[in-house]
């Protein structure tokens, strides 16, 4: 069983929780530079190969500018995170706008960064060119309907509301063309988390075989392709790590055969892997508050599902280590929970874990991407500070932590003192 | 079947909709007043009869208020939930602090209110003595452990983590009365959104017997018996409403065969009904953004999770109306979903409705408690705002939407350009 990877060594943690108070979610720089180099590397035969960061998977601006430095775009969603990447300095081609059921307001931002629109929707063409016009390069984004496959997050693609029919991108890049398009790209997500990586191979096959087709029956010459992201993560110490070289020397394979075969001109490969880039490069550092028995044997925790929705939304599993009780068997079963006032505020359930006390300290790995995001203020909890340790060793804070007047911001208590 | 509660009329919503931006929460204070008021009425042969309004429902200060000022005290669960009730005039024992794996300073702090401390745990008496210092008055929260019950949210109470067993009660207590407390409260809160009304006698009952039974072997008499909350709200059409009258009058027989029988001094009633009373008394309002045909038919709304999690996090029901077109069979099959970048986030699946087109006003029913407390950040979404209908008729926003800027409060964009 492979070690899960922790940025620190126990006099370190030590160091550094002298100087920040946990909880706190901490990201290591170099962790993330080499997955991201990985994931270029394995990618070096694609000239135009790019990945554009998810920024709802850990969505600071420090992460993003480092990403960013080596060459990674940013996938955005919506207004708040095209700001976001504008105020990183990510503009224009840089950034990928992924997004559904979307706003007049957000098109027009979108339009105006010069970023590249991915239309989820055949009625988004018209809804694009009456509120802010239709650019040169317009992506569509693909739903290929009829893969099967028991991926509980993203479902079956008939099921998922993202997306074209097959039939639909036809007419939908006909359309643009028509409005004036004149550079194109194709966009699919079909898989969340998936360590399979024929199927994620597969998926690049699909989408070759699409772009083929829709080339040769249209005319349309295709500038990318976007393979999204679905790369997933070892949560689970016996889960086995996707070997992201295989993966891409397999869509290599599959693009030779069919994108080259059938003499389309190069297309560049896009990707927005924010899993597999911030995921194992991220945790939570959080203490033990209390130990409780009562039918089962608790330890409560100072952080919550403010910090981490995975585990009490999906029953998602998230390892959690002892530092400095790694060679103290893990023989007491634990639910190990978090503060809120809802039983599903456990980060595990019947987890064999070192005997605890209070003040241990303990580390939820693999909580770099959809950690602190999808933290909520829910019985006022609030979110954690979010911590880079640098390569050179040095710490800093990228993100400060949530106080009671953050919480408190949306409301007029003067407003409320005259309220009768 | 009950059509259900709107409380404006169709030409009061385009008013309103007309002076405030949707999306929207909107909470009817009639509706508020006269819930409350048959909560209190039910228990009006108890002379000691509070509901302290568990914040963590709607933490809306304007809505405490309006409460408190009919009696109704604030069940806290945190720290941001205590100064939240002070911001809002309710101090001593107007609250309870019931909350699990709690901080120092919150116990502190709910000390230093005169708030009733509610204690999860018997590990916390010697926390609390430690840290605050042991109050005069304190609450014990008993988990029953034994009562099977297939409540799908807060689970067989032998799997929650909230409370003392019944033979750490007897300890507990008679730590607390050497410690030198001279007044005794008991909690228990098995049930959750629980339309049976026989189940919450039920569970009045068992805690009846366990006050008698802990000051038979004692000699400790109960000054209060807090329910907790767990009165259900008919969320879909088909399902029935309690009887709060049935109910009080139930616990009232319950309560005279026990208390009265076995010659425990009067106690008071105490509950924590959150969802009973705000529930049912709001809704969101929200508009069509785009109507979309691909494997299925979706309404996209200009509403997502972030202004309700429950349909996403739970699978729960929540009934849509459509405003204006009440006439009109609900023939058309649709999936009404948000705007993020997760298939998850759909108020509906397969919901029968009216045919809708762009800028349908849609209701979506029921969400005054557990609506905007629960919603988050994730994709950069941000919040609604809440508005209040008066008495008479007069609209007032109690919260602010939530703008980019407070969604970049806890970043430093100086330091950001700094970072290299």
């Amino acid at each position: 069983m492979p070690e899960k990877f922790l940025p620190f060594t126990y006099d370190k943690l030590q160091e550094i929780v002298k100087q920040f108070q946990t909880p706190f979610h901490i990201y290591s720089e170099k962790g993330l530079l080499e997955t991201a180099e990985s994931l270029k590397n394995a990618f070096s035969w694609n000239s135009g190969f790019k990945e554009f960061f998810p920024v709802k998977a850990t969505p600071n601006p420090f992460i993003l500018k480092l990403l960013n430095r080596i060459g990674f775009g940013a996938d955005c969603s919506s207004m708040s995170e095209l700001i976001l990447a504008e105020r990183t300095g990510i503009t224009g081609e840089e950034i990928m706008f992924t997004s559904n059921d979307t706003t007049s307001t957000e098109y027009i931002k979108a339009k105006e960064l010069g970023a590249v629109i991915n239309l989820d929707d055949i009625s988004h063409i018209p809804f694009l060119e009456e509120h802010a016009g239709i650019p040169d390069l317009i992506c569509l984004r693909y739903n290929p309907g009829s893969i099967s496959h028991d991926d509980k997050i993203i479902g079956n693609p008939k099921e998922s509301k993202f997306g074209f029919r097959e039939d639909q991108l036809f007419e939908g890049y006909a359309k643009c063309r028509e409005l004036g398009v004149k550079r194109f790209g194709i966009h699919a997500m079909v898989a969340s988390n998936e360590l399979d990586q024929e199927f994620i191979i597969n998926t690049a096959r699909i989408l070759f075989e699409v772009v083929v087709e829709i080339s040769g029956k249209t005319g349309i010459r295709f500038e990318f392709i976007n393979l999204g992201g679905g790369i997933g993560i070892p949560y689970k110490p016996e889960d086995i790590s996707v070997n992201i070289q295989e993966i891409g020397d397999g869509i290599k394979e599959q693009y030779e055969n069919i994108i080259i075969e059938n003499g389309h001109p190069p297309l560049k490969i896009f990707m927005e892997s924010g899993r597999f880039i911030t995921g194992p490069n991220g945790c939570i550092v959080s203490k033990v508050l209390h130990i409780k028995r009562t039918y089962k044997n608790y330890a409560g925790l100072d952080s919550s599902m403010a910090d981490l929705m995975r585990p009490g939304l999906y029953g998602a599993y998230h390892h959690i280590t002892v530092p400095g009780k790694e060679n103290i068997n893990s023989k007491i079963k634990y639910d190990v929970t978090g503060s809120l006032c809802e039983n599903s505020d456990k980060f595990a359930i019947d987890r064999y874990l070192p005997e605890l006390e209070k003040n241990d300290l303990l580390i939820i790995h693999d909580t770099g991407a959809h950690g602190h995001s999808m933290g909520y203020n829910y019985n006022g909890k609030l979110r954690s500070s979010e911590l880079l340790l640098r390569t050179n060793g040095e710490v800093m804070m990228i993100r400060r932590p949530e106080t009671v007047e953050d919480y408190f911001a949306t409301l007029n208590f003067d407003e409320l003192d005259k309220f009768g």
